[in-house]
Order: structure tokens, then C-alpha cells, then sequence
């Protein structure tokens, strides 16, 4: 049983054609699970809907929390990718878990996305890795503090 | 580095107007991967263009031949589903690589596919899983010898 | 108000991994005008599921009767591509109304379809045309009788 | 033969993941029309890259220049919808020729967009209605000078 987490990040955006502009939306995780033929096995749970760039400490302390008090060892949680090294750190100080934090650089409701391997690949990673806080991002899988985010080349690299 | 393998499959059926069916078209998973955001780390081989349920023993010993004969120890293969448990039994003979098969219930092609979550879902299972041969589908890994798939629940499963 | 007529054809094929074939499935339009911010302005009738080579005399009958027998005046029908002349002349003597007919050479359900865009054309052919019946297929309005499909080429063009 | 010119908005809008926001990105009615099926039949002129709500009188001048020296007597013209019925009325001077704005509530690069739709709702438009100005919008046909974009609806309407 996997326990997903979501705080917003690209993955979630949707188009607003009143202003103009992408906000972060429901979830995708759950439609982009019923298209990949996943029906269950899991647990979602909504924490915050927010670009990871305006993410504070206190945000943390509620992820920090949803993962500490979930029943299950398998946690996913899905994250804007700018700060997402950052929560990963303050994760790692969790214990007897295995957490994967994932996203992507381009919506879930694109045409074109990066979003649909991003979750197979950290369905994946969460099932088979031991315990720890990792970041599954660009087909590679991250340990926590080891890990940024290159902008200019619009993948994550280890430190 | 990741070697792949490709012998058809539904994953990569396209549909012909001309005879009003569909039959198996160029390998999906490059384009898959650019999508994916994943541009190197692989070298794919074309095998096969073949429906599952044609392929035949002398079919099988060529992918167990470019599975052998791969410089690489990690290996995708996608494949159709009827007789993937099959080939996997093949394969299993091969020591010291890590052989990960997967495919696809609908085309890559269609707009509500599989195939981006169990490619990103294998791609992960391959980079970390010792060596051995499995079956990487429906969010679940299989070690070669012990599943089959079950056509009425249209999933993968222990025996 | 628009008075929609579903045949069936490619548009509607969804692909069934149990016998790895395209079949004809539920009606595409609703969910392509939904998407399409079409809500309201049409009544959809659902006739027959066939792919059009199997369409008889008796199916043919049965689409006149319903375009007979509908109360508005512009009528879309959707239509395979292989014998949609053949049912654009048994309509052609049904008078005072606007009929136009259209299909897809790729599934609404790819990823890579002509299906929206033939939609959107037909919808405002049947909006504009005067009465007669008609193909609205590659960007191009045909007159029942005088069209004929080039299955090399793949498009409708003028006999 | 049609003219198509572009001049940005909605329709053509992509997401860039180094600033989080979506920005006008290369016009995407050539790769609409290539899935569509339409191979030939008009030539494509880029005239801006722009929100519609930042378009200037003088931006609309290089518009009514280029319909206007245009040798071709159909213009097909995407445009953002926020102030299309502004343009519209600076091009209604214009004589002799048939001119169809349209454009997108969602991008062309979303999985779910209705720019497909309107793109070939917009083509036959052009392709079937006398000289004049006209928005083609959510399956509407209507003269410049007589519509506006209705914000909370999301829809064009009669003025």
C-alpha cells in the first residue's frame, strides 16, 4: 500500500483563460493512475496546492507531519521541482520510511508531459528502494541532501 | 547505460486506415522517452514487429540472443502481453543481467495509454532490481517463472 | 439546433487488448464537444455501431428514416469513410434539409486524430450550408453523388 | 487557397517550466493541420507573438496591412480572445475579401484544448461564407462589430 501525498507544483497546472495564466489544480495523480490501469494499492491525500517556489517552513512541518503520522511505509509525494530538494532535506529525518518526492517540468494536462513516466518511475522507485528520503526525477533516482535542481538544463544532478 | 530491446506488441500497434485494423508500427519508445524528458543513457535495437501471440521459438532465441550479446548488464525488452511470461522463461536462463520486460494493454498512440507510466515504471525496476528477468506491469514487478496474465481481469499475476 | 446521427466508423474505435483489434465503441462526439466547449445547440441520436463495410441496405434505410423523421432541419451524421458516398446518394432525396456527413481516417481516441478537426468543420458546414446533403472530409465539402473516396490516397475527392 | 496569418493568444501558448508560466511559443496550426489530414491548401504568415490583451493600434495595423496585400482573397487569422473582436472591427474596412478570426480557451498543446475544434470550425468558415469579417468562436459564427467576448461565461456572445 503506497500513501501519496500532494503539495502542487507543475504537475498539477491547469490553464485559467481569465487571467491568462497557469495555476496549480486538482491533483492529476489520480486520473494519470486510472489511465495507467492502477486501481488501487493507494492511499492520496491532498496537503497543499502551491507553486514549490512559495512553499515556507510551515508548509514543511505539514508535509513533514502527513508523512510522519501515515500508516504506510511507502510514501510518495508529488512537488514542485524548484524547492523540491529542500523539503526532501527536511524529510530526512524521518526514519523507517521510504519516501520518493517526484514532479515534473511540463503539466500533467499537456499534450506532452513528462508527468505520466515521472509517476511510473517513482511508483517504481518507492516499491523497491530501502528506507530513506529520495527524489526520483530525469529516469534517475536522488538521495536526499546530494541532490539540486540544474535550471538551465531543466534536470536534477547530484551535489 | 540501459539496453532496449524492442519485438512489437499493442504498445507500439498504430491504426491503418486502408484495412481498417491495426497492425504493429515503429517502435514508440524513443518518442516516448524525448517526451519523458529523457534524452540519453540508452542505445535501443529493433528486433521484431511482432503480435505477441505470432512470435515464435526461433523469434524467442533472437531476443535471447541480443540479450546476451549486449555489452550492456541492464536490459528493457517490450513485448506484447499474451506471451511475455514466455519469453521472460526464456530469457531466465541468462545470468548476471538484469532483464526487465514490459508492454502496454492500449497503443502508446491512443490518448489514454499505459505505456508512458510502465515505461517510467520499468526504467526505474531496471536501474534497481539485482540481476534476474522480470515482468514489470501494472505497477507490480514479477520475477520471470511465477506470473501470467490473466486476459478476463486484463492484469498480470502471481502463479 | 442540431440534430447529431452516430453510424459508427474509425472515429469511434476504441482497441480491445482480449482480442488485440479495434472495435467500434461509444460515441465520440459528446466528449470531442465537451472538450470543445460545446455544451448545448445539439440532440444526438445513436443509430448503429458498424464499421461502414458492413453497413447494409437495411442500415442505410434506418439512417433515412431517422434523418426523415428528425425535427430539425441541420443534420451531422457520423459516418465510416469506406461506403460514406454510397450513404450521402440513398440521402440525397430526402429534401429541405441540411445533411452533412463526416468520419475520421484516424480514431478520436489517438493521440494523432483528424476527428476534432472534421468535427468542428462539419458543424459549421451543416450550420452554413443551404439545404442538400453533403461530405465535409479533408478541409473540403463534397456534394452527395459527385464524391468518392481514394483509399490510396487516402482523402475524398470529386468524381 | 487561404491565408493563414498569426498573431499569438491562448491558442499558441506554451509552458515554460524556468519561470513557471506559459508564453506564446511558435504558431501550432501547421502541426494541427498535418494531424488533421490537411497537407496543402494554404500558405502560413507569422505576424506577432503576442497576448491579445498587449496588442497596440499599431500591432492591428501590421494585421489590416497584411490581410490587405494578402494576394489571396480567404484569411484565416488566429488571434488571443480578449480583444479579437477589436481587431475584427479594425479589419471590417477592409472589401472583397473573407476574413475569419478564431482562437483558443485552452492552448493547442493541452490534452484537452478546443483548438482543433475551432481551427477546423474556422476553416470551412472561411472557406464557405461571402466576403466580410467574422469571429468563429465556441461553434458561433459572428460579424465584426457585433460580438464580444463574454469573460465569466467564457464565451463569445451578440452585442
Amino acid at each position: 500500500m503506497i500513501q501519496i501525498l500532494t503539495t502542487g507544483g507543475t504537475i498539477d497546472k491547469v490553464y485559467f483563460d481569465a487571467n491568462s495564466e497557469f495555476s496549480v489544480g486538482d491533483p492529476t495523480v489520480p486520473e494519470m493512475l486510472t489511465e495507467s490501469n492502477i486501481h488501487d494499492g493507494y492511499e492520496l491525500r491532498e496537503l497543499l496546492r502551491k507553486d514549490s517556489l512559495e512553499m515556507t517552513d510551515e508548509d514543511r512541518q505539514v508535509v513533514f507531519q502527513a508523512a510522519s503520522e501515515s500508516s504506510f511505509d511507502r510514501i510518495l509525494i508529488t512537488h514542485g521541482t524548484d524547492t523540491m530538494a529542500e523539503t526532501a532535506s527536511v524529510l530526512s529525518t524521518l526514519e523507517g520510511k521510504t519516501i520518493v518526492l517526484f514532479g515534473a517540468m511540463q503539466p500533467a494536462r499537456m499534450r506532452r508531459t513528462d508527468a505520466l513516466f515521472n509517476l511510473g518511475f517513482a511508483w517504481s522507485a518507492v516499491s523497491l528502494l530501502p528506507p530513506g528520503v529520495y527524489i526520483a526525477m530525469n529516469g534517475e533516482v536522488f538521495e536526499a541532501g546530494s541532490v539540486r535542481k540544474n535550471l538551465e538544463a531543466k534536470r536534477f544532478e547530484r551535489v
